[in-house]
């Protein structure tokens, strides 16, 4: 028996993909046109899902008021607007893949919330390419 | 080894989220403006998933036709253009939440699907807020 | 030549279609299922377009977060999760079907927007039934 | 733990249902207007899923350029533009089912992924309806 | 002043583009893949806009049932699950490129829809083609 | 009588709004969090019109594989992956507003786009803010 209640979100923020213990040519070749050293963006959409017991009380998995504000705090408030790469601490030595970035999103929500509830994060980079973390 | 087929199907309703024990002024604190004793409502956006084995023959998992009757019957019929706390019997004293409102419809099918197939329930309150429930 | 800048919003709402003046029978011939007199509801979805002139410093044809304020004070706020009929007054006598709620849409939105921008007011009752209104 | 990364296809086809051993009469009955002996089609869309480890150099769990080629080769190229039942191999004596079909491309992608690797397909036939098929 | 509104529908269909009059070869030149002579298939989404004047009394530009009755029976009846080229009369001899489907809906519902309204058919051969034909 | 046929594309890439001519201050004060120094990013939906006289031969309007060539190489190879403030020239002193991006791209089609058609230029920032832009 299962029972999961999702919340979405998103956030706009430019990124490069490169490791800097490797050259450009190196970079290039492994993340290609993503490489850009003056960087590109995406619209990340999260899609945030919580498992656990329903309340019977209220009827409610969880409050989702909370987890939308652990969301906008935490996430969105974190990453909006921001050069992934350059503004966010987690990368700065962490290749901010979109694998990296749901992993890291994981993390952060894991601390928040309790932990009677599992945690999934689905990122989209593009509406082409996304990911799904399950911790 | 799993194979799962997935109809939409949708509806529109209006509810209101709130315990009967409850004052208006608790129910105001837990749920919000969704405990507005006026009502609002929502177009819910229901994926309903059979899991089971394909048959060789047919190369169908089930007739969907019939899938597609059993959701218009049971759940459209009865949820459509309703107010979900007022005329939905299985409301009338359980709290309308979505979590609510996916396990109504996951019994509610139980009842008409064979036995051997499993059933997933994915109900949008918006294009935000949604859940799955898989009994 | 024409420029034209969309913002999208949306709220929840309940009401139903009616005449007073109507009988039960009436309203239930002519608005069908959409009279139950218990409410339905909606997710309403809110395309509002400015059109005009761009502004050759900024590059803006009008500061799109004014326009998000409007939106979220002028409509958000007073038609998101509520009953249109009982509370939203300019509908106290007037059929909320979705062209008249465009209309209203738009005729509030008109007397805070400068008058040197046309505005469109596009509005999805379902995912299947929408209307453009431009004044 | 489980980490996927998911990339999207597509491919517009024309197909019927139908069993050969059978008279038009019974693939009428099973298959309704799906047997239409003069075909009909669908714009096909395509959800493959890859789950396995990260590569913690790259931040990568797969290049993804990589099965975007194998997609594009062994699933668009294959099926893009063609009469499944005429002109795609795997369909001449198999019912061309959204079941079968998901699981054909199953079985061709299975070739060319590398088995640390799992696989999920989904394709949908209409918006309206859809399969997940994980082998 | 303009008031519009739109009724979404689809139709799954097979067909291919060529000229009777053109060897394959040039069918081929002209219209690549498209000419496949054994033929492929798209869902096609319609949305059909009415514009015209509000009806005070009722607050509909025009009852909605109407115009998807006439669209179910004179366009997805017609359409849904067909050859276009083999089956519907109207491609008989006329290349059922979006473009001329799109016109041909036209026609169809202009005949149908009272002429003080005016008539709009949006026409997606794919989510990423499509048509806006206006009379 | 109109006849407007369209194609999507899309690209992602980074930018900041600001005036080199203002402050940092003013820059944040006019701009908001997207005058961030360090850069943010978006995916960019485009949808291109084309509007013309129907070819009685080919039912084409145009032949969309060349305007697909056309957005590919002028629009898609110019901005995607790309920091348009740094590495597209015409934004070296444009600020890349989604208004002034969508002109660029209309100017850039013209060029190419014989006279006989009309273009629009319709581009998506976010899912929730978009232009329509029609020379």
């Amino acid at each position: 028996m299962s029972l999961t209640i999702y919340r979405k979100a998103h956030f706009n923020a430019a990124h490069r993909l490169f490791r800097k213990e490797w050259s450009d040519e190196k970079n290039l070749e492994v993340f290609g046109k993503c490489s850009n050293p003056k960087y590109h963006g995406h619209n990340y959409d999260l899609e945030v899902g919580i498992t656990g017991e329903l309340d019977p009380e209220t009827g409610f998995l969880i409050n989702l008021d909370i987890v939308k504000q652990i969301i906008e705090q935490d996430i969105e408030e974190a990453f909006d607007h921001k050069n992934l790469n350059l503004e966010v601490p987690e990368f700065a030595s962490l290749n901010p893949t979109v694998e990296n970035i749901a992993i890291v999103i994981y993390n952060k929500l894991r601390l928040k919330i309790p932990e009677q509830y599992d945690i999934t994060v689905k990122l989209f980079e593009t509406a082409r390419n996304f990911v799904v973390y399950t911790g």
